[in-house]
């Protein structure tokens, strides 16, 4: 069975919803967990130990510490102590719903970064019109890139869309403002003299809008970028939700009509919920690392857990780790 | 009455829409209109001539011509002929549908800068939850910039604000990738050290779901995130209303809510829409000028220029141009 360790003490509802959700997994036999955390706090919460395991770390990483203080002060944090099991192979994923700046600089740390990857990126997986999903990357992970770095975000990208998400050729492209190659910025466009020559289904340049009409299925950018666009859309989602709301007060044929709509209003709502997607995938350090959001509920954790799981399954660090050999491969090529 | 030019070839329905929009002003008697452009194109649909008048320009700006080639080959063109109009003080303000790089191009070519503006911006206005409006800038205009340009972007969306819009106390915010100080690219991090020093109601850095929540009134970013930040606000607009639009084909149930739902649809729909507010002013040219979307038709013409008319009448340029004083005047007295 995979064996996934959860960080049990990150995250705004830590422990209570992380062990109910953790433990929804175990219980049901989807995986077997290690929870990782004060045994103290946890165990209350805990009522029914089938796969499941608990590994005592009673230090905890708080929500708005920097990366770095985390890093030099909280090593025996659960945070880290997740990661730790990964490293050791005692685990095969690893599940945080804690600060995800001092997430990435454990996985970094304790993990390591696969080789060809200089910078690891978080990637999004997002719902858009008709079939399937789009994937951002980078969505907050690396702040200031070098054009280099958004070419890896596009390898790591197409290789998580290809072979674990099953998306035949996917369509890769540079988040920009406008098509033409005369658009984009300083580091977008080097960023697609270098990607055009990666050999697979490059776009080029598109536009904000292609993130949820189709036409893209992985979406790089930087992860300042990538984090505003992220930002915006749930700005978006709330501005139209917060309207219906108020409309419907205010007449009663509208509220009417929102009884009918409101199947179809859950279920649009489901569909852009971080908890039924579960949390984001860090990609380019060597082991499978899922970041949640803070605010994760049971549903969410669970959500993720089984992502992470799938991420397992389907060999994601194997496949960016080909991925990436390939291209550093190519590189030496044409050095010579 | 207040003049204005209107670039009669500028646009996807040029001339018709172009010139019944503009029609539709100076038949009201709102403002005298020039429709600057080809005679015998536009002469047809022209119906009315009370306060209107026309000037001939044989030549047109293509919609995917670069702007550089605008500017050195098409001088004489209905585009830069209003410009011109405006330089001259033959009219107030230029409005134009058309290419809009070579519209920025030719205004500040032909208006100039006003004086401590490096780079001008393109402020779009938003609709948010609650009252009131956001101004985002820049939204496209300059893609590449500077920590310097950003403060400029401040202090001219402020002016905006307060003076033309009539908010008290304008809230100002970098858009980034989080509130903490630690956050943001090295762009903005420069750029909030000197904005920190305006003297105005400055947030610091605020996030994508600011620019919707009403906790901001001017979002400033460089225009290469500005323009991502405002495809990607239309992307997940498309995406909620295809979803909904799906969703009724399936069910009776929801059909008949979408019906009762349909004016608040409509409506959103309408705040949403870029033909409600017309255009976008180009700020720190000196001068009026209004750059619309390419698509705009009759109604998004007519509400351009009647946008045009009301920063006329409010003294658009005179605030900006003081703003841009004051702030000169301050960093001299820093340098002492």
């Amino acid at each position: 069975m995979i064996r996934i360790a959860v960080d049990g003490m990150g995250g705004d509802f830590a422990p209570l919803e992380i062990v109910k959700g953790a433990q929804s997994i175990s219980r049901d036999g989807l995986a077997s967990i290690v929870l990782v955390g004060d045994v103290e706090k946890m165990k209350p919460f805990v009522t029914d130990r089938a796969n499941l395991d608990m590994v005592h770390a009673s230090v905890c990483v708080d929500m708005d510490e920097t990366p770095s203080n985390a890093l030099r002060k909280k090593r025996d944090s659960s945070m880290n102590r997740a990661f730790e099991l990964h490293k050791t192979g005692e685990v095969d994923a690893v599940v945080s719903a804690g600060n995800s700046g001092a997430a990435m600089a454990f996985a970094i740390f304790t993990l390591g970064r696969i080789p060809g990857v200089d910078r690891p990126a978080i990637a999004t997986i997002h719902p858009r019109i008709g079939e399937g999903v789009s994937i951002l990357l980078d969505a907050g992970g690396t702040v200031d890139c070098k054009p280099t770095h958004l070419a890896q975000f596009a390898l790591m990208g197409n290789a998580l869309a290809s072979s674990v998400l099953g998306i035949d050729s996917p369509r890769v492209g540079i988040l920009s403002n406008g098509e033409e190659e005369t658009k984009g910025n300083e580091l977008t466009r080097e960023a697609h003299a270098l990607i055009k020559e990666l050999g697979f289904n490059y776009l080029g340049y598109i536009e904000g809008t292609d993130m949820y009409n189709g036409r893209t299925d992985v979406v790089v950018s930087d992860g300042f970028v990538g984090n505003i666009a992220l930002k915006i859309s749930e700005g978006v989602a709330d501005l139209i939700f917060a309207f219906f709301k108020e409309g419907i007060q205010h007449s009663l044929k509208a509220k009417m009509g929102y009884l009918l709509l409101k199947d179809l209003f859950k279920e649009f709502q489901k569909k852009a919920d971080y908890s039924e997607t579960g949390g984001a995938p860090l990609l380019g350090v060597d082991g499978v690392s899922i970041i949640c959001h803070g605010k994760s509920n049971e549903k969410a954790m669970r959500n993720a857990i089984l992502l992470a799981k799938k991420f397992v399954e389907k060999g994601l660090t194997e496949s960016i780790r080909e991925t990436m050999r390939d291209y550093q491969s190519m590189q030496k090529v044409k050095e010579r």
